[in-house]
């Protein structure tokens, strides 16, 4: 069995393959029943015009793509980019657009891809996501003229349009929100130093900090895995200056810097405040409930879809600033000690 | 600036079309040396043969599909899928496939989406996961004639290739410590009923119970989400015949009745004991570190990658067991109080 074709639709209908292009093509040379009786019979076989018209027609591939750049073994268990696909998703799926989705080693890989997309002909624009400092893969896209959308601050983005939020407003947020119960010594245990928003936070934090006349470490960066998030909060909690409060980057580092206060018998939040970034409803299903900051990631991918798909028709655009994160208080923070 | 074109070859190289063609494809016509110059410069401007020329020539989309069912707000906090997914991807682009991917909102989306895809010839055949008994897919691949493979239990995929474990072996495993524990009475907080895996684990968890001379009350059954986790988890803790070991169908629901516990005041494990399925690295970050059956779920997503790729190379294939998922015994598991 294969992929109907216009002969089979003739064949059925007992017309001439030509008949069944007039008939669907809307163009005159059969009468109204003829075309109506294809189109049934069209519909009925599945039959659709294939992507190789669809491309030589100039109509575009129908397809948006995502390189993530993340070792595959820590994918699993970061909510952010299952929320991400699927507010890209939405967006795409009402347009009958698909999402080219390949998970890539590095960036010299994931420009491979991109390159390969456009020249291919394969997607009509790429969303790019966690964007480091002179970010490698902006050069190109630019150089391409590919259609391409940011998901991070404008100033990594260079002339490409960014879908961002206020990422040292929510810092300056949560260490308000500490400062008023008390503490007065906060650690961060951040993402990759690498990543543009990560600096952006560390910056942010340190600021913050400053402006309000708190203590902090400065922060320890972590890969996002549980692993390390335990690693870099047993260190703060072993240090001399201990910390009453720690800020966490995601929600995996916030969850496993719960497990290790317990583990080292300080009891959440009666000795140590935590806040998470992002509150995916892991942040709810623990004991006591983290507070974070929370911010609509779903929203953010169905932005940047939008405006990658008004590039890819030719139009001018310009990024577009989300609300920033809001923090969410809840079991986790508490007067300082 | 445009995709880079034949013409833009034949312009920097200042020879025709036609000369630039028969370079690109290796036919007479061109001198070695003009050959060489024009494939440089084809490196050099980043052009590709594109898509719809390779559809044309039927060397096939080069793409394979994956469509997720499940509401997009539960997607980001199931580990489950993008450990597949990272599988699914590694074997793809080791021979340079994509990956399409979509998310539906039921059935009948999913098989609109996988029939515009086998229409306009966009991928090469698919991999069909939750599938649920007599499963409306299932059917409609047979019908189309289209590379589907589906990741579970034979039985539910009709003459499609399956790539499973059995569900059944794990299951036994899991009560047959559970009862060298001394637990005599066990609840189960399961997946979707509609799912054919659910179904299988529920059954072979009634025939353990009973061949193991065990109690247990009828599996509770959630949509994964830690929120039905918590629900089930509270009502079999608050039920007269209490059981003093729960397993749980996937990471997120243990680790919402870990907290339940915790909020009823029931010690883990003294006072319960709690088992995962799948094992993610969430099971790892909680305390006390979840028992949980470990299975290699990107292993699976490759297996099944490979197999669509041979079948949309004509190949004839049949399905592959994958080891059974093994127990990891950790800190949530203990002698029956």
């Amino acid at each position: 069995m294969k992929r109907p074709t216009i002969a089979d639709i003739a064949r059925r209908a007992g017309v001439s393959k030509g008949a069944v292009s007039y008939a669907l093509n809307g163009q005159p040379g059969v009468s109204e029943e003829t075309r109506a009786r294809i189109q049934a019979i069209a519909q009925e076989i599945g039959w659709r015009p294939n992507l190789a018209a669809r491309l030589l027609t100039g109509a575009g591939a129908g397809a948006i793509g995502l390189v993530v750049c993340r070792p595959a073994r820590f994918l699993g268990v970061e909510p952010f980019f299952m929320e991400l696909i699927s507010g890209i998703e939405g967006e795409l799926a009402a347009r009958s657009c698909a999402l080219m989705l390949q998970v890539a080693a590095g960036h010299e890989d994931e420009i491979a891809v991109h390159r390969r997309w456009w020249g291919e002909g394969r997607v009509d624009g790429v969303i790019l996501v966690d964007l480091h400092a002179d970010d490698p893969r902006v050069p190109v896209m630019e150089q391409l003229g590919m259609p391409a959308v940011v998901i991070g601050h404008p100033s990594a983005a260079g002339s490409l349009p960014a879908v961002w939020s206020d990422e040292a407003a929510a810092m300056r947020e949560v260490l308000e929100h500490l400062a008023a119960l008390g503490h007065r010594r906060v650690g961060r245990v951040a993402g990759p130093a690498a990543l543009a928003h990560t600096a952006i936070r560390d910056a942010a934090f340190e600021e913050s900090l400053a402006a309000l006349g708190l203590d902090g470490a400065p922060a320890a960066h972590t890969d996002y895995t549980g692993e390390e998030g335990a690693r870099a909060t047993r260190r703060l909690l072993s240090s001399r200056s201990r910390p009453t409060a720690i800020v966490y980057d995601n929600d995996i580092t916030a969850l496993a810097g719960l497990s290790v206060a317990q583990e080292m018998g300080l009891e959440v939040p009666a000795g140590l405040s935590v806040v998470a970034w992002d509150d995916s409803p892991l942040c709810q299903v623990v004991r006591p409930p983290l507070t974070a900051l929370a911010r609509d990631i779903p929203a953010s991918g169905a932005r940047a879809a939008q405006l990658v798909l008004r590039m890819a028709a030719g139009e001018q655009v310009t990024g577009a600033q989300d609300a920033a994160a809001r923090l969410r208080p809840r079991g986790s923070t508490a007067p300082a000690p």
